[in-house]
């Protein structure tokens, strides 16, 4: 079988990082669909065929939180107790939990291991690795029983103690590793302009969206003077874009009556900074996003495509990829030799890297979204395209075409989620690693005209 | 008045090339919405508002083909021959245009002059630049005599030889400087499959499209083997994009009733070369595009954003810049230190560039398409965003939106049809160069976590 051979070639070959990673994601992704496919994963007649298990699995495995059917009515308890596991392992990073396997069982962690997890958690240096890693753990379980607390004592007031409970740690798990994932069909909707939900849903997002090396790093410095640049430049930008938009969200949806236009002004507030928050990951909604102006709609899919922190479950190019971005053109529109901020010099290789990632996102997107124009005919462009977005950000909202999607519809999106969540250029890189076989000739340089 | 002030301030002060370019376009801007504000060039009871003369200047000026109005119907002879000017101008583009201003004086052409229009026409080397213009001039008016002769020939068999003639020096001088403006209402949809038109028409954008410097070039070395790494690259993918492009659409729209669908095979064969060509940034139409299928619409997009040769009409990122993107990502994907192309290694800044001018042409985009969806309220996306796009490929196909677009609309269009044709990052540059006046200090480097 395929599959085994692959798990053998594992232990014999010299696999790159970036394969092994995507491996990973993919037995995940496969052992995921495998139980989705039980029967006693989903409640009667609810059957679900492998593409909407393949579907659902990936959803989950990326923390994507796209769906194909409704959780709350489809799966069993035993089948969003799959789900949960499922986002939980994808958050981690599967080389997060691969490492834990090895700790588990007793080995020793080997240089080729801690490389693997270097990888899988996008940070600097070998040093201090299983340290941050012990901390991704603790932080992660206490960071969600907090939640979960929290979220059961507010919803305990409109249901039982025990549904309560289980409300609490479902969408306390699934807002921390940003899955998006709810138990009611219109997501959090009822709760629009409750304060406990939006704030304890939001703030564990924002956490969990952070990049856990922001948070680390925050904890053991406790100074923001002294932080690193990498934690100075995602809170800044965080900050920024959260206030921006909260602001550009309250003013496009103010009169829409299909959203703000029929709440009061404090309901107003609380859903602008809801949905101005939430787009670049988690993928909750408080208010109807196929009902939004196409303003807003079009401004969620910028902030979907830039998505949260580098190093977290967040998709896109991330927020300091961002941040880049915009610094990269800075300098070269003021013709400046060096990419400066906050005091300090940005290496050019990561602004050369942070283009490559922007350009390939942007090129995966327009192949995937051309092809599900074609698989989706009849379909308004600006439902397709947010759809391809959300993916590719693991985000997770709708404007309602993924129940509709075609069979091969799905598999795009499901391409897609992937896509996001390994990231573009670790994507192409996995795809077009074994082209590199050639002697090494160095050629004569020479200019062309460009732009 | 500020405009005598900035052409005073031209001969003080040492502006930057990228200020001069900007301005240059800009007063040619000017002085043509002056002139289509003048009674005698339009017909009666179609007198142009300020904001439609500075469209349509803008419009021929950027060589995009926009209109706001019909050219055939609403323009006088003497609005028409303003038209051809500005197209021609523009194509020439301010810089060529303004040494030509300088021979024609009498005045000696100094370092300054020389170094303007380097800018201009985005070439190598001091030397030989005069030799280039001449040649500008020569190959233009030979091209576009040569092509409203074949015009003309065959215009006569169905109109007067004098109304043939003028049909084919209009058609002539806008096909080779891309204008796309034509004299009926659905363009050349009357010819869509007439060997002649169709080969005439392409042929002269094509030529004018892909840059004078490709075909001094040619003209030069007189064989393809000895020809410049440019001429090379942007032969092959022109040639490359060309023909994938004409299959896509001939398959896309084989049995749509509203485009090919009712046409014989062979016009199918004409109608999807045309179609398949034209969109890098001649502007005509054979066929309605507003008919034309979601995919076909997104594709043409992706061929827009690309556009054509650099130094040429054309606008967009330039088919170099798109064939080194498509380069520095395989050669990150490969994990190889150069980027090579036709036993030439092509240089890294060169690259850098090719990524910025992508980014920053998306933002433009962005911004642009974002700002349209507020102004354009209840318009469909597909509709905004083919005309934002084709705005800054200075393409000028329509989905239908620009005849109906609102003032605020018209002036966005115009912004971005400028932008596109100035490129979007000497539009950057121009807007952001004053900035650089701090004293220079060196930060120490720092790396931060991305993608
Ligand atoms: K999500
Ligand atoms: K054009």
């Amino acid at each position: 079988m395929t599959f085994f051979n692959h798990i053998k070639r594992l232990k014999t070959i010299n696999l790159h990082p970036a394969h092994i990673l995507v491996l990973g994601f993919l037995v995940l992704i496969f052992i995921g669909t495998c139980l989705f496919m039980i029967p006693a994963a989903t409640k009667d007649r609810h059957h679900l065929s492998l593409i909407d298990a393949l579907f659902e699995a990936t959803s989950a495995v990326c923390v994507t939180g796209l769906a194909v059917v409704d959780t709350g009515t489809t799966f069993t308890l035993f089948g969003q107790i799959i789900l949960l596991a499922l986002i939980q392992l994808g958050g981690w990073g599967f080389m997060t939990s691969g490492i834990l396997m090895f700790i588990i069982l007793g080995k020793k962690i080997g240089l080729k291991q801690r490389l693997l997890l270097q990888e899988s958690l996008n940070t600097f240096s070998l040093q201090g690795i299983i340290r941050l890693l012990q901390r991704v753990i603790i932080i992660t379980l206490i960071v969600e029983a907090l939640g979960a607390i929290a979220l059961a004592i507010r919803w305990s007031q409109e249901m039982s103690w025990g549904q309560a409970l289980y409300y609490g740690i479902f969408h306390s798990i699934s807002a921390f590793n940003n899955a998006g994932f709810g138990l009611e069909a219109d997501s959090l909707s009822k709760w629009v302009g409750d304060p406990t939900i939006n704030i304890v849903i939001t703030s564990l997002f924002i956490l969990g969206g952070i990049g856990f090396f922001v948070v680390a790093d925050i904890f053991e410095k406790r100074n923001l003077r002294k932080v690193s640049l990498h934690t100075k430049i995602t809170l800044s930008f965080t900050l920024v874009i959260n206030i921006v938009s909260t602001l550009i969200i309250f003013g496009l949806e103010y009169d829409n009556p299909g959203t703000l236009g029929s709440l009061g002004t404090t309901d107003k507030w609380w859903a602008a900074y809801f949905q101005g928050v939430v787009p670049r990951t988690a993928g909750f909604n408080s208010i109807d996003i196929s009902q939004m102006t196409l303003s807003s709609q079009v401004y969620i899919m910028g902030l979907m495509f830039i998505g949260a922190g580098s190093g977290s479950v967040a998709g896109g190019i991330k927020v300091t990829t961002f941040a880049l971005l915009l610094l990269a053109l800075w300098s070269v529109v003021t013709n400046k030799e060096d990419i400066n901020i906050f005091k300090r010099r940005v290496p050019k290789t990561l602004v050369f890297r942070a283009l490559s990632i922007a350009v390939s996102g942007v090129i995966f997107i327009f192949l995937i979204f051309f092809l599900l124009t074609i698989t989706e005919k009849g379909a308004e462009m600006s439902k397709i395209l947010f759809e391809t977005v959300s993916a590719f950000g693991t985000v997770g909202m709708s404007a309602g075409l993924t129940m509709e999607l075609s069979p091969m519809g799905r598999i795009l999106i499901t391409v897609m989620m992937f896509i996001g969540r390994v990231g573009p250029l670790t994507m192409a890189f996995a795809l077009a690693i074994h082209a590199n076989n050639k002697a090494k000739i160095r050629y004569a340089e020479e200019k062309i005209l460009i732009g």
